[in-house]
This record gives C-alpha cells, structure tokens and sequence, in this order.
C-alpha cells in the first residue's frame, strides 16, 4: 500500500485523526476482525459491538482516570444538544445556574439555558472579545446555585482555563469539546464534562458525557426522552440506537493513546507543538497572538497579522502547501491552527517554516 | 484485494450496506478524492464537505422525488429524538393530535407526544400483539388535530400500510425508518416523514427528516434549539456540526440507488426477495407467519415454529451457516429476516434453503 498523500488539517474540528486508527478502520471496513460484517452494518446489540462499546468506556476510564461514582454515556447531538441538556437535568433544586462567559459557545450555552432558570453570568470577558479568561471566586458563586458552568477550552478564540475554577460544593459543569485528552483532569472535580468528539477523539456525530451519578434522575417528565441523561446512564449509552461508527473510531482512539503513554504522553507532546509555536510568534514582528499569554489554548493558537487582507494571502498561500484550515472562524477572521493530539510535530515544524518564510515576504 | 469474506446480516438495524459503497469508502478512508484528509476529519464548513452534503440531499430529493416546498434535513438523534421533536414542533394550533399504535415503537411515539399535548390514539393493533395495521378512516380523526402519526413499516411485528392513508388535510407523520427507498411514496402525501437511516441507507447516527415547510417554525420558544425543526432546515442541517461521515455513507447509497434504476429498482427486487421467502413459509409446515397476509412488510419478514426451543436452535445453526441476528426482537422472540436493500437476492436463496433442511431434519 502505498502511503496516501496527507494534509496538515489544522481544522478546529471536525479535525485529524491518527493516521494508524484510519489505516485500521479501512482495513477493517468490510470484514471487522473476521466477522464477516463492517462496524457500521453491526447491530447495536450484537456482542461484537457490545465489545467495542464496553472497550471504549474502559479505555477511555482508564486514561482519563474517572471515579467510579461518575457515569459515562455516549449520546448524539454535540454541544448544542448539551447546551439544553445540562440545564434540563441538573436545574434540579434552586433552578439557579450560574455561567463564565469566554466565548461564544459558552453564550450560547447561558442563553440556551435562560430558556430553563434563573441563570446568572457570574464572569464574561466579552467586552474583549473574550482574549483572556475572566477571573472570579467562590464569593462570586450564589451559594444556592445548582451548577456553575464554564467552557473549558475555547476553541474560536483559542484560551483555556489554566486551573480548574474551586466552586466549593457546587457541581462544576465543563464542555471539555476541544482539550479532552489532551491534558490531567482530576474528574472527581466536576459535576459533569462534555466533549463533542469531533475535535481530538472522533469523527463528529457522537458526544461524550462523564456525569457524577447523585446528579442524574432529576429532569422533569417534560423532559424529552432523549434529554435526559438518566435514561442513558442506566442503559450504558444503549437506551435506543447509538451512533456505533464513532464510537468504535472514539474507542480505537483511546486505545492508541494508552498505547502511547496516557494523556500525560498526550500533554507533554501537545506542550511541546504549542510552545514552540507560540515561541515562535512572540519572536515575530509580523504575526500576533491576540490572547494573554497565561491564558493561552494548547489546542487553538490564534493569531493575526493586523492586516485582513494579508490574512487572506496567508491562509491561501498555506493551503498550496498542504496545511488546510488556517482561517480563523468566520466570526472573528484572523488565522487560527488548530493543533489537537493528532496532529504531528512535524506539521507544526512545516507551519512554523512557513509562516518564517511567509513573514521574509511580506515584510 | 482479495473479496472479504461476508457475512449474511439479517439484523433489524444497523443492518447490511452494499458491499461496493464499504469497498469505495475503504479505499477513500485516508485520503477522500485526493484531497489529503478522510471524510472523518473534514470540516464540516470545507468546500469539500459541502459538496458531499449538498450532492447527498440533491440525490436523495431526486430518487425520492421530494417536491420544493419540503425541506431536507440530516439530523442526529434517531427516531427516539423525533419522538419529541414532531410533537414539539407540528402541535401549533389546536394541540391535539391522533396517533395510529401498530408496534412499540408507534406506542413510545404515543406516549413522548402525550407530554405535549392532547393525543389521542384512533386505532390500535396492540391486543392482537401488533400482528396487523389496524383500519381507520377520515372520520375517525379530529377535525382540528394538528397532525395525524403513523409507523408506516413496524420493523418488530414485520407489518407495513399497503395504501397511505387518507387524513384529508390534516398533515399525515410517518416514521419510514425501515422502509425509506424500498418503495416509491408521494411525498406530497406527507406532512413530515422521517427515517433513523441505520437500516436502508447508512450507518447509525443520523436521521433523515423530510418536512412540508409551511409546517415549520411554529416550536415554542422554551423548545431547546437543537429540537427545532426550522433552525436546522434554515441552515441546511449545518447549524452545529452535523454526523459528516454517516452522511457520507448515505450520499454514497442514494448515489448507487440512482445508478442502480432508482426506488423502482429497489422495490422490484425487494418484492422478489419478500416474495420468494413468503412463498416458501406459506407452504412450510413447520413454519408461520404470524402477520396478516395483506399488511406484510417487504423488509421485516417473521416467522416463528411455535416452539420457543426450536427457534432458539433455528438461530444458532444459521449463524453457523453465515447468516446472522435471524432472531426476533428481544421481546416477541421467534425469527425475523430483516431483508433490506441491501441483502442480496443470494442472501435469501441461502436462507430458505436452509429452512428447507432445517425444515426436514425437524419435522
């Protein structure tokens, strides 16, 4: 077999893969293992997927270190789904939330959730088009609320929380979508983590969910069946029809990673591609990081020339080298590479060059 | 290459998919087109995903000839999602709406609905175990309800509506999770038709949603986002990050399906697939069909012996044979050959000639 020809995908997501876990799944696609059926013909119930699924939540137990009182589940919807979820299962006291607004998803998520409660914005940094993550204590917090909720890692505008936020005995809520795996997270810290799996897992269409299990069991009979995560919880993510493809590439993706030394392989690796590249930038005269630097993202550097027109010329010039994706969202334009786990040193070394070589021709 | 060794999959869903399409996305899986990255780690906002999604409901409008003023929409979920979202979104005026039970899953729609409104069921099949599609006409519907719901194939009991029944012009739903594309429908018909695509079309993890337009945005505000109808037929399934590559794999079969002659095709072979194993249980002395001869599904097809034992064996020893999950659903028992497009008319041969023997040795 000859080795196919690859982009550098700096996508924020859908984004890479390692290339071993997709060279296996081709491999595999007709005949899984000699089953004579591919992973995505097989029934949910058969007990060759109830393998793959078992496997997966033990894996991914495993590298993430999650306690036992903590269900995981694998749902459909992504984030946005998650947005409404949240707030229908753990509004289940007070029906006070209180949310860190650092980006528009987490907006996204307060006004979805306004829908459902008394929801309150405890700390934003909108008002700087979110470039740093907004400090706030325990005081900040009303101390009846029943969850608080931060973004963890925010994908469009490339921060993250450089600590996890102390809400004392309120459950701490996190969308984990675009750092999962990437460092040690001390699970028993949070109420509940979400991570759409299409950033540093799998291909998008399935939704991880770790939830501490004395939150669940409180949604309203309202609630639409499929919101409700204690439905899922019980029946180990197979209460109606999963989304098997992803979760079997999300399970060989785990797999790999424990191969591979565990998430602090996984961090160590990611620290390295992102300080160089921040290194890098800050040695530029011609590219910016826009974000204060104790808040910066491992996953999404963000970063600009000043001039929109340049960006441009950037991005496209990098695209006929092979590295897709280097615009920055369409709402705040700008350049972003996005350097999950999958993606090798070797792409950020091709990056760094190019931009050195790009920054010799435009100064 | 050397030919996989396959399996006959008799599963209710996820079920077989046509070996050319697994072969063609194997061989695309690292690199789709040349374009240097797999149809798993696309963006969904590229230009080349785009025309994946844009070619898939282009195809699928033209193979299922969907009139202008319905829109298209690939959502996540499945047909428990949708079990929330048609009440949520059709019971915008008198929200009343009457239900036809013919399965367990007609009767979960039921109930999901009962949340939302006054819902009636107007005609039932339940205390005959599902085994016929109960009869009704105009005037057993509510002149003023919203919208009138059927199950138009019960993939469990093996049941189908030989004739779309008539509601005049109160919007008809129809769940066509396992018989979309196995046989030519007027969508005009329809107020809404949706189909869990894990059993003709594609893998687990996404649901296809055909909805007369005029019929959208009546959600009520408090209805979370992802479970509004109108959000995502506005943004052409591209609100939040869509299931890409399961859409993918159903672009791929609406493709073939055209290539292939079209539904007409497909039904042709599907009624001489259904017709040959009727045929031959008819005439079996051991075995029988339980359902009503004039409401047999072309897709499910269930038999039993009337010996719990028998069945049991019956099962095990096709797996030995190569065709598998030939067992009913966990909670009717007995036999079920779910014979979608996919299955092959050899897949059939080999099964009633099995039956044939299984017949002799067991008599």
């Amino acid at each position: 077999m000859t080795k196919p020809n690859r982009v550098f995908n700096f996508s924020a997501g859908p984004s890479m893969l390692p290339l071993s876990v997709i060279e296996d799944a081709a491999a595999n696609l007709a005949d899984y293992k000699g089953c004579g059926q591919s992973v995505m013909e097989m029934s949910h119930r058969s007990k060759e997927f109830g393998k793959i699924i078992e496997d997966a939540e033990a894996n991914l137990r495993e590298i993430m270190n999650i306690p036992d009182n903590y269900k995981v589940m694998f749902l459909q919807g992504g984030g946005t789904l998650q947005f409404a979820m949240v707030p229908l299962n753990l509004l289940r006291a007070s029906k006070k939330a209180d949310y860190v607004v650092t980006g528009s998803w987490a907006k996204k998520a307060y006004q979805e959730a306004c829908k459902y409660g008394d929801i309150r914005v405890i700390a934003s940094s909108e008002e700087d088009t979110y470039t740093y993550i907004p400090k706030f204590s325990k005081d900040d917090i009303r101390p009846d609320a029943d969850y608080v909720y931060v973004c963890y890692n925010n994908t469009i505008y490339g921060t993250h929380f450089n600590e996890v936020p102390d809400t004392g005995d309120i459950p701490l809520v996190a969308d984990m979508s675009s750092c999962i795996l990437s460092e040690e997270i001390d699970v028993s810290k949070f109420g509940l983590i979400f991570a759409g799996a299409q950033k540093n897992v799998a291909p998008a269409g399935v939704t991880i969910v770790i939830a501490r299990e004395d939150l669940l069991g409180f949604a309203d009979k309202k609630v639409p069946t499929y919101l409700d995560y204690k439905i899922h919880a019980d029946k180990d993510s197979m209460y109606n029809t999963p989304p098997c493809f992803p979760i079997y590439i999300a399970g060989e993706v785990f797999k790999l990673i424990k191969e591979m030394g565990g998430v602090p392989a996984m961090h160590a690796a990611d620290v390295a591609k992102a300080e160089k590249l921040y290194n890098y930038i800050d040695s530029s005269a011609l590219f910016k990081g826009p974000v204060a630097k104790e808040d910066r993202s491992l996953m999404n550097v963000v970063f600009v020339t000043g001039d929109a027109e340049l960006d441009k010329k950037f991005v496209a010039q990098a695209k006929e080298e092979g590295m897709v994706n280097l615009n920055g969202h369409r709402t705040v334009g700008g350049m972003r590479a996005s350097i999950y786990n999958a993606m090798p040193m070797e792409g950020v070394d091709k990056l760094i060059a190019f931009m050195k070589k790009f920054e010799e021709e435009n100064k």
